[in-house]
């Protein structure tokens, strides 16, 4: 593996030469001091970064928690993409697995292996992404650890969050029966949504304080995929009405532009990096959700849970089995 | 640079094929599977890996949290180290940081971006090591995150933990006066400790409960540098006297295989990694706690903290300067 065979003239960090460990430590520690005076008081935090650890006071003794790990040429591609917005899509993420919990982010921690030419600027402006995100959602950034290496920028975020009062919103609730439900419209994220998302934190609350869910996740590799992982958490199958998924600008523009014979359609079932919410909840009560529409953003039903279990396209003339990966043929 | 060319040929998850797609979904659906039938139950944890998110429940509302980054060609070289050592290694680094504030670990996450070629066996033999290591930390792993890439391992590790009776132990309480206490033996410890060092968790906790401590910190990049941001981190100084170091078998055999003229007491003072714990304790108490002797590894006197700011050595003839790290001149 090339990766490797590249890595072979590196040693161990106590191996390497006094100067650049010295480098190294001075940039921690200069790192260390601009991120101090970026990070303002909150509630929760007792002790921020410049310890071994942080100490966050959240209210209640049970704590959500989630990591997510992002790097380049997987995730991101900073050649055409600036750092301030991969810091905040490596911190929405998470924010979005919080949502998906229906729980509040209460503190996140952030590791960062950082490309040796321009580590500290870089950092910076990873940083100078996620911090207003952060103050947006209320998460103070309790933490961190930072490295320089010859390899790509790799972003590690854990976020810590606290469930609502009517505790975590599980995948595993789904009954057959209850209706399918999703946030926002869906598929061609990569032409832009995928950096720029907002979490469905207060849409999440809101939902789990107002309505009875049975279930919910959110969408992060596709509706196709992630609903049939719902299924499998659930023990039951899902029927989705085709005409009634709600297909984004961004799917058709993007079935548009590529001229591929993907539709718009197939984009929305199959694409990642929604990051909309994916919910299970009683028939008569998604009903009423959906004649109320208490979000910002639409809440549409498309479909409903069954006993059968996989994936089902429902149509007129009946059931027909479809594939969990929308254009997979 | 050559890691970032590299991956120019690598697009954004969503434009993968559905195929490489697909993999990875059955890949980590696997590999949930194979975990969550490795993770006891365990009191605290509430929600382990499978859903959007973790769910921890420990005693209080004050959480510890610390994260640790390590990567291949960095920290450790998986050509001459057992995969489970890595594993092992990547979680203990975490414990010390917890040990370090005399904390806890409650649970653990645990995120890894995996070299494409054997991927899921790379992962499963870090777990044998890591999963161990947990036990004997009473942490269970809540929950993770994993991806494959074109780079080199890389490993981040989250831990909670909770503080013991009497709160954290902060590296900012050395007062002028303090004496300057060590655990175990310093230096070499690249020729193995570095891997198969066992965090101080047992050892802080005791000592914190039984003893009064003012500060305290775990020696990861050398006892010359730690304590010197120690003094940073308390607003002090601090002499040591070198004659009461605890040089360790490891330094002195470094020594002498390397003939390259570092001395074995700049190996204790310079070499990374140790991992054991340095503490500020008043002085007649640290007096007490040196008679005593209450662990199953050595405590050690060291010199005392000053009020003239920087590092300094204490001999017969009174205090010189020295550089914070040891063997640079």
């Amino acid at each position: 593996m090339p990766a490797r065979q590249r890595m072979q003239s590196t040693l161990p960090a106590q191996q390497v030469s006094t100067n650049s460990r010295n480098r190294r430590f001075a940039m921690e520690a200069e790192f260390i001091a601009w991120l101090q005076e970026r990070i303002p008081p909150h509630r929760y935090l007792r002790l921020g970064p410049g310890d071994d650890a942080a100490l966050v006071s959240q209210p209640g003794s049970n704590t959500i928690v989630t990591v997510d790990m992002i790097s380049e040429g997987v995730d991101f591609d900073l050649r055409t993409t600036a750092p301030a917005r991969v810091g905040r899509k490596a911190l929405a993420v998470n924010l979005s697995d919080i949502a998906a919990m229906a729980a509040r982010p209460t503190a996140a921690v952030v590791a960062l292996s950082l490309p040796k030419a321009n580590a500290l600027p870089l950092a910076k402006r990873l940083y100078e992404g996620l911090l207003p995100l952060a103050e947006q959602f209320d998460t103070p950034i309790a933490g961190g650890d930072l490295q320089t290496w010859d390899g790509p920028l790799v972003i590690s975020i854990t976020v810590l969050g606290q469930p609502g009062p009517r505790g975590p919103l599980l995948r595993s609730g789904a009954r057959p029966g209850d209706a399918i439900v999703v946030t926002g419209s869906l598929g061609g994220s990569i032409l832009g949504k995928h950096l720029d998302f907002l979490p469905r934190i207060e849409e999440a609350a809101l939902l789990h304080e107002k309505y009875e869910l049975h279930a919910g996740m959110d969408m992060s590799d596709g509706l196709s995929l992630d609903l049939w992982r719902m299924c499998q958490a659930s023990g039951c199958g899902a029927a989705i009405d085709f005409d009634l998924i709600p297909v984004s600008e961004a799917a058709r523009q993007l079935s548009d532009q590529r001229q591929d014979g993907i539709t718009p359609l197939v984009h929305a079932l199959g694409d990642g990096e929604d990051f909309e919410l994916l919910l299970a909840v009683p028939w008569e009560e998604a009903q009423r959700l959906c004649q109320d529409q208490p979000l910002n953003v639409p809440v549409t039903m498309i479909g409903r849970f069954v006993e059968q279990p996989g994936l089902w396209q429902q149509s007129a003339d009946g059931m027909r089995p479809m594939v969990p990966f929308g254009y997979e043929h």
